[in-house]
């Protein structure tokens, strides 16, 4: 019952399935024989049987699962299993010559990872591509900013999707990273010594491996080193936080007080018959939740002992898979949450007003302060405020009858104080600035211009 | 591919599977329709045939999970789809009659979760068991205590076994309280106020749905207090990591050059001929890992929004069950290692003499003490010991050899020291102890007594 | 710049400062000696000056964190320096006897934890006190429940308050469980056998500690099974939770649109003269955050290896601390926030009117349903609801105009469906049982009665 | 008591304590002043007292500190009180004009932050360089590497040591990009929009205050997305998982009956006189442990809500503190270690010969297996195994009398076989390249060659 709990994702879980491990492992050890059949390793015909035993391995799922139980691990029982289905006694005697079982197992999870880490990829352009839309679109739709849960001041609703984006520039860029230099071949032997060949052999055959099978290869193997396995789980935890904080925010301006977004097509209730309820955000906020904890998870597992830890480096086969699985239901959710969206833009408009104009009170503060010094404008507006509660009045109207107010700004500059659009500030200048640099446009280096 | 993952446990995840769901949604509206049709809350007629229409429910559990991503959660495709395949129409308009979403999803979770902790519980005691066994096998068997790495003192292998089966005694007394407090009824309607029924009529109902479903009935509903999950969550892990911490110490203790301890049935090598690894522990250490991180999400999720929280709530959903089965994947395996364990007793022997006298070192201090006092008695020792390195000398030889330990102790008292029995000080006691609290012939009380 | 760190606490630091560890070690010390001297152990004068050079001990908490870190905790430089500083040889000769550094610095931590654990019970009682307080002031305050962000149904701000104060009945009940069983002596010696004596003496001279030091005897020592430490810290992040939980609902009554409660004393801004922050709630969420993280660190430290783990151990003594001031951050700061907070009642009721009647819809549906069928009824609402949205009427004119409403409900009985108070339900029996249920007037058991 | 925790480090904790919190919004305002009065947007004689008056503030930490509480951040009551302390009004004039609190306290937060990753930097230098030392003085040392636990083929202490340097280097170059890209100017006014200033004025003086602060600015603020702060805590959680890893393994190494490393400076024991205790493994240990879950916390601060969050906010302050002291006390621990650390030669040369020839039969299986097979050799080398084990001879003598394997294999052959540094393979070559990057002689991109 797969999609019963939110923190899945079907097409990402396939990528890790039974028969995915299977073919993972087969491209390892097809790769393996062939490249070593070429360096005159093995001999030609043994690389012959065992590609052919390998295309594809008649090796059920199932029974490699049962087996690795007692074998400790998939691969044991992967070997085995193919050599003892094969005809040719070539396979048994030439298959997965030299290698180690953390080299197999290693390099299949890298390759479900390359392939999960590509469609994650695509997902989070799409996401971004989404959102930069959504931030053009809305530009110059006014809305208030709220911090600490309080009106603030204006800005605009393509600003806060702009701010939404802004950490994906990042995130895009380090997955990319990530992809290209830690997803990565695991060719070392039994200790990461490559003890099995000489010296010039052991670095043709790598490079040749990773050239079959397109994964970088490492400058050692990384038996002992977990760190790339942290890094994967991180960024992908990082791309879930977005999306969380997307989702969380969302949630807020869905509120019935507030109303200012809506989901396209909101869930129903059970009993409830009015209820129309955020069922992507939701999602979001789950697998976000599930994915904060992995990489405390992977630093954990990282110190395991010596050329192999007995454990650490067993979690790790859950590990990625639930890093991908979340990371992927967070993405799907945002999509398709950014695919729909109901933007009630009258309705942004009209809660700016709910404070009946305080949420100018800053603004107001700082048309006063070139006359008055910042101190002394404060006061005079924090005066304002307490008597616009105070009288029911507007602020603005409290400004119009304050006689030091009108010593120092015309009545056309205090209307451009509540002028919601020009309140805005930068907010188009964020949305500007943050879709292109998504778009390429600008330059890159993380966002920063160093000084 | 599930028992290649390692914290997954097959058992245990049966019982949150699709179908688990489905009976255990069907077991909550098949009571709730008793109860009410009993109370002449909803027609008789229409409680027979919501109890025909669910035994058992016509309804696929591949359509629940797949409405269940639009609907928000599996209750209300899982109400729609029983009411839409039942003949008589009285189903669809009685069915689910009062309750809300959450009471179907949470009392649905919270049944699997009973049976989950009633078989952890059956796990956990034949763990315990088995240590008892071990622990009263090996009560006298000396074997070298190791603080910070290094030896220490003698103790006895009984001891080590005891220390392990010390915190399974709390844990045990905490399961039950945990089953019996925490994995409740929930019933409470939209917003668990049970506003649909007038109050004497709500509170005989929340009782008889109890009596029916075998779940205590909380005093009041849980739907925005979320502790209970906390509660169920933590003590799962908090067993994960008794069956880790008896894991970790083993693996020490099997290492080559300690080698005290075998698995039973090792696995091999896919290149190592002469490997015998040990595959049980590596599974409970990676379990565990999995289970420390859980209870921190647990207490994330407790925070959630208002009297339904929009994610949080969903994310519980993967938690228990994941909790669940790292747990019984921890049990199951601490159970098999300890049922083919191989104790050397010879060579927690000979390895007790790798220091050449020198983990006798405090018994000796002890010994002189009470004429030399702590102080020079500690100096004194301290001296022979670096004597006895350097020389290459026993400490033994080295202690009878000096006049300052044969002015205060008698060739018989300084036998008396290095006797390794006579070291282990109080370990049978300890033995003694902790196995009459697992058996109950001790009084209860968490261990200690209140001063 | 204590204070600036919100999940700091300075009373609660103050019990684990270098004062307050160089206290507890003596108080260890002194008890150790006043038992020994009394069972024989030690010389009498030797008891005596030990008791004297520990009153206070002329040692200060710098010069024993500075030896700490070479000498790896800081029992052996508060014993050598003891002993070093006193005129009496006798305090060298038989300070710290029979004693090791673990069962000394574990002893401290006790010590102080108990009386951290005493200071938190009581702000525990008076948080709770407050609640429910509150509780009843506010039971028949109506207020709309919102379960995914969305007005579901009326209930009262009491049955809100009763259901934070829920959790809480079973955390006092917990944290006194913990209290009484976890923060418990440590005397094992060396390696937990307490090899230093003989088997009556040792139990008289443990007991004889317990006595002295108003700590709970374990059954045998802990130096390896550290389970009560993540007991305790697991339930001070239990109670941080429900502390947040409550604070977290709270910010967002207080939000701008909403505007349900306030903090007495909101914080200002630096630049934005309107502002009312919430201040409180802030600095109990940042502590909940911290507290979430930390069972999991527990539980990692709890698979610490053998007889005393290198490091897991030693993470200890900041983890403790930790967890206390994180836990009394988030009490202190909700008690200042109950003791002060404004409920706006009159906004209570007008928010239920946002919806225009939407909010009693399924009041309406349960109204129809004995009629019409769960499934009819619910359609029918449906219907008039999408109406009254469509319409801009209210849905109480709207179903008031619906002839197949009028065919089955009277105007009063449709008016009684829109009467708000009514319409929570058992808000108020929830106020009754929990606030019964910490007041101690009903029965315990943890909140359940079993079946 | 700071040293007794063993988790803190004095030196990085005093970057951020009270003095050092003042002293950093310090630099801000007077940055931001100088820059304003160099623009025009404040009076040339404000800009010089405030200028004046912040050189340095005659502020007290502990005060603001006091107020923070009320005011909900350090911030305002900074701004306050230096401007109460003036002489000049036009301090409290145009002091902080156009900033908003979270302007000041994020970027005083980055200004600290900067110089404790610049240390933090420098010491990972030191532990690589020491660490590159280290693997080409021990290049050849030939030492046992151990997977599970158990013996598995021969390695060389200096590619153990490459194995952990390896990760060094990658984080080297993390945490220069983290430093360059995450570490940057907070300015955006109260809600990220610069809403004070004309849009080129706030660029020139965004541009103008990161230069007169060393601080990169980024391309628009992040008030609210808080990617930054998860980057710059989850590479310092990563350092510290590298020297957590590699202080594990010598923990390993230090055991008493493997004594193959000590530390050089051990610590003792209270109680028994022969201990050499290890110190500063457990150290970095500890802080370890505590790091680990520090990127979980910074991801769940991250999706805090909206423009500015009220408690996941606050909690940075402690959490980026709390980041920086941990890897500080890793690193500096990690240094210590490796500048001290006694390698036993012999004794990893003795301890290859505790399997009597087991450890080289994978090499023996892979001289035969190019004349039989890899499955026949591997059956072969496991009889004999068996043979050697059961029989007390060891696998040399075993082969040597086996007519299968003098069919096959020379007396030279044989012997080649068993030459223990032959046996390590590419180990040297590993050292060779790990050393050349961390040197910066080989080329960068991550460690990887892309294929």
């Amino acid at each position: 019952m797969l999609h019963l709990v939110p923190v899945a994702d079907a097409e990402i879980a396939g990528l890790f399935d039974g028969p995915a491990w299977i073919a993972a492992m087969a491209r390892f050890e097809h790769a393996l024989a062939q490249a070593q059949g070429r360096l005159g390793l093995i001999p030609t015909e043994a690389a012959r049987a065992i590609v052919q035993a390998l295309s594809p391995p008649a090796v059920s799922p199932d029974a490699v699962a049962a087996a690795a139980l007692h074998d400790g691990n998939p691969a044991i029982p992967f070997i085995r299993l193919v050599g003892q289905g094969a005809d040719d006694p070539a396979v048994a005697a030439w298959l997965h010559y030299g290698a180690t079982s953390q080299d197999l197992v290693d390099t299949a999870l890298m390759l479900m990872a390359a392939r999960a880490l590509d469609m994650l990829s695509v997902r989070l352009m799409r996401v971004g591509d989404r959102l930069a839309a959504l931030a053009e679109a809305e530009r110059d739709t006014v809305i208030a900013a709220r911090t600490l849960g309080q009106h603030a001041l204006p800005t605009t609703f393509g600003a806060k999707a702009a701010f939404w984006l802004d950490p994906l520039v990042r995130h895009r860029d380090r997955l990319a990273a990530v992809r290209r230099e830690a997803v990565v071949l695991q060719f070392g032997g039994a200790v990461g010594t490559l003890a099995a060949f000489p010296a010039p052999v052991a670095a043709r055959l790598s490079a040749e491996m990773g050239r079959r099978l397109g994964l970088a290869v490492p400058s050692v193997p990384w038996h002992g080193a977990r760190d790339r396995v942290a890094a994967i789980v991180t960024i992908l935890a990082e791309i879930g936080a977005a999306c969380g904080k997307l989702a969380r925010d969302m949630q807020l301006l869905m509120q019935t007080e507030i109303a200012e977004l809506a989901e396209g097509h909101p869930g129903g209730s059970s009993t409830l018959p009015h209820k129309r309820n955020p069922v992507l955000t939701q999602r979001i906020c789950a697998a976000q939740q599930a994915l904060a904890g992995l990489p405390g998870r992977a630093l954990t597992a990282a110190i395991g002992e010596q050329e192999r830890a007995a454990g650490p480096w067993h979690g790790e086969w859950a590990l990625i898979p639930q890093a991908a699985e979340g990371c992927g239901a967070a993405l799907a959710a945002t999509e398709a949450l950014l695919c729909d969206l109901v933007v009630d833009r009258d309705r942004m408009g009209r809660n700016l007003d709910v404070t009946d104009g305080l949420i100018f009170a800053e603004r107001l503060s700082f048309a006063l302060a070139p006359s008055l010094g910042r101190d002394r404008a404060q006061a005079l507006v924090a005066d304002l405020c307490r008597q616009s509660l105070a009288d029911g009045i507007g602020l603005r109207d409290a400004a119009a009858a304050a006689p030091a107010v009108g010593a120092v700004l015309s009545p056309a500059a205090l209307g451009a104080v509540f002028d919601p659009l020009v309140a805005t500030g930068q907010a188009g200048a964020v949305v500007d600035a943050v879709v292109a640099r998504w778009r390429g446009v600008a330059d890159g280096g993380g966002g920063s211009e160093t000084p």
